[in-house]
């Protein structure tokens, strides 16, 4: 037990699910960026905590109002905009020593009629239906950029395995060289520059972990997040560290034989739960300790 | 007031959310269904509400069973899988008289590698985001297929407008010619034969729901409604009749102007809720009444 | 196929998710009242489908203004609100000639200091953490009132079993004597009159439930929901009709033998899905056909 | 840009979601605990990661078996069922050196019939609707223990205001000295020991919490947690932190003057979203830095 003085440690507060659509016009050409926005700042707030005075407490409904006022300017990108929001509120308000700011975006794509890309009409979800994920913190002077992606569900019908895995009293799994192999990544890396084209790198890396996930027999969910990760960090430069949080959902073959029927991995069932769940992080050797800029960003489930 | 005493009235039983992922291979090529299916058998079931005897309840376990040893021969389509399946149960039971069966599907496409569809390695979503809904009916010896989707998101930043409406003492909203139109169609369609390509259908259906809502100018989501059911049932005489359920998911242009921020509908509020909900049913002039057929399955929301 | 002519058939909008929160205050004494509304307007809406023109189509933002100015003058129950909220449409609208208006409520208990319940702070889910559902229809002159309750979890850990069913070759399960039963309950019940109340009904329905639930042997979950329906009907004259939508939760129990440790039913896996699914309806012997009235409530799953 | 070279980092690996009911028998008295629980192990597991090598990986599946083992003997309190199965897995692997556990409970409570509280029949959510959560952290020899609960709802219609704080061109938001505060309570509090009754002492700090809620003029929602904490903390030596997410669940007076109503205060719109959110944490004075304790603890949201 210690001191029976209580006092305030970490806090932040700010406005979550702020749901923005903007809407950029080229003549009749338009196109669409659908962000829901959090906005949390790190500052001085002892005062509200300790006697109910405001006098530092930015409303949670002016950031809400920034959010959306800034947005007409352009987003560009979900970090871009991320890093001119976060930006204001620490450079306006002294108090305010930084914060952090997260987008989720989601993707809609050209309705075709005809074979040709509408101008103005747009369905959801058509380059995969993952969310993209985007968390800029800023602590003091520095900055930090967090990229991620979310629910990019992928399968694979074979080439994976598990085998040669530690037996106890309570295994019972069996051994297996051909399985299906699904999952819904869970990635976010950490950039080390905020001086890059955030929508290319994003493409980029989405790409590649699609690419890796397809290209190698998987010994075990883990080697598959190492290829991934080590493809991710080889290829971009910019990039000091990746973290995966991938459950592995099970497909189980069904054992047909109550009805004498035969079934050689074609039919299964896709379990809900319980499901396996590996988290793992690549990074590159010779970098520091990233703990305090990866604190508050859940990385793993 | 009735009579005292109780009696049966409607029942079905089954087995929900059998999730089934069907792989075919040809040689090293694999596809994949994957379907989450429900079983849910009509007939005379009163002995096990009356006395608990269960000599007519084929066991929720042997309909799980049975979806999954039934796939082991091909899956094809979700409506012709469920007219073999349902089949089944009312042929081999002769207290079964008729039921339910109904899937939901979702669809994996096939990951590029080097700018190459993969053999085996799939992600989900690829083609839009919907899910693919299909529900038989048996009824004695008639056999209905309803066609549908859900969560097909759809929006387009103008061509859309609400004028004319009537006004009373509740009446604040003001008339706009141009404005977000933003839904997820829930479209469901019945067939008036089982002899058909469904997987060919099903596309070509929505193939000109997203063309239809993109093409015209919309005075109200009934308009739209309307155009998108007539443009389906004029191209399929298979087809005798859609219900439509679509959310307006509203988008509200955010008035900037407490920073002097102009904001001509380009800076949007998605609003969760709550929304508006339009729900109609297109179908040919001279049909019947259909009400038996869609009874029990949730045209509306 | 029929005709080529394309008509309007069954529609309605409305808006939906209204939520609603009424505090009432005696003094000091505050009470709240929290519902979530939907509003759905019948009538002749045929020109928005077929011309955009809106001069019906009474805006679901009217209708949304129209549900938060009723509950300024008191909700009392979902029934009654409702009752008053259609019936302000039928009458205000020519062409409107009905309505769906449906509520989910959820309730809030006072939270207690010091023994002693609070004049205005509250917690909520204390009675049980099912949602209370109600849905008013009217049609013409007609008014039918349908009451109920969803997610009213429950689970009895003996006095439950499963003999006596069919076998055939798809057929895996053995039979038991002794298994947890769980269902998440979902029923709805069909009053007579308009004329009673509301709330000490919905309390005493729901207490038969658990009761009956509880006291009795479970040969199949159909006996059980026999059982269930058949007290509330008898309990209650003002109620012609009853029906429940049941989810079977599997809990199994966990076979041990791996690492030699007995598992007498102590020991339950409760599995998320697949689930068995039991829908069935109990009412009084000579009521006469209600399909219209239920048309568009969704009474099972 | 750092080296080339990519290594492994932070990383674990283990079973979600196994969702576990445990029945104890008294004779013909039972009791249930229903628990949803994660295992994570912390090891050596590079050669997974590197080469596919299996050799120190426990299967997921073993994991899972293993939580069902151990409950045979009895679960007691989430925390000490976590205690125990978290141990057995570092005696047992050399090569696990840690881990994380934990587990969400929800509560049961016995269904009254002819006001006698059943033996073997149950409802759930009775005491609250807040789910229960727990997290044991083995660090080499180290055990920490973070108790807490999730969505614990709380709404009280008056004694709440919000005056006092900054203004820029953003801010459109006017004071109040009237409103409803409603939020829906995460708290996670670190033990500095595992010496103690869980049970009671969850209780305690839950009845605390609900208690200082209502007993106070709210001045902003950061004062509400810090009294709240500090309660918590003077009442329970044996508890060093505490850490609340909680959301700004507003409740919009709706201004009816377009129909002539007055409104004070009476009839509210619960947005959904956006919402505010409040976070922070109070802690003894002369704790230490505790960051590598949460480290993998989702205490914010």
């Amino acid at each position: 037990m210690s001191s029976n003085r209580i006092v305030l440690g970490d806090n932040q507060f700010g406005k979550a699910e702020n749901h923005l659509v903007k809407v950029t016009k080229h003549g009749s050409r338009h196109s669409i960026e659908d962000l829901t926005v959090v906005s949390q700042l790190h500052g001085d707030f002892a005062a509200a905590y300790y006697d109910g005075d405001n006098a530092h407490v930015v409303p949670t409904d002016t950031q809400k109002n920034t959010v959306f006022a800034f947005a007409q300017a352009g987003v560009g990108s979900p970090e871009d905009f991320l890093l001119r929001l976060g930006q204001h509120f620490v450079d306006d308000f002294d108090w305010v020593t930084g914060g952090r700011w997260a987008a989720r975006q989601v993707t809609w794509d050209r309705i075709e009629v005809d074979g040709v890309e509408h101008d103005h009409s747009f369905f959801r979800g058509g380059s995969g239906g993952e969310t993209r994920t985007a968390v800029v913190k800023l602590v003091g002077d520095e900055q930090h950029v967090i990229a991620g992606l979310e629910d990019l569900s992928v399968l694979k019908t074979t080439e994976s395995g598990f085998v040669g895995y530690p037996v106890d009293q309570y295994t019972t799994l069996a051994e297996t060289t051909d399985r299906i192999l699904a999952t819904s990544v869970t990635g976010r890396w950490l950039y080390n520059t905020t001086d890059l084209d955030f929508n290319a790198t994003y493409a980029s890396v989405k790409r590649i972990m699609l690419e890796v996930f397809t290209n190698h027999y998987s010994r075990a969910l883990q080697e598959t997040q190492y290829l991934m990760g080590k493809a991710v960090l080889e290829a971009h430069p910019e990039i000091d560290e990746i973290k995966f949080s991938m459950p592995n959902l099970h497909h189980f073959a069904v054992d047909l034989s109550y009805c004498d029927v035969e079934n050689d991995n074609e039919v299964f069932w896709a379990a809900h739960s319980p499901y396996g769940l590996i988290e793992g992080t690549l990074r590159r050797e010779d970098l520091g300790d990233t703990d305090k800029i990866w604190k508050g960003v859940p990385a793993f489930a």
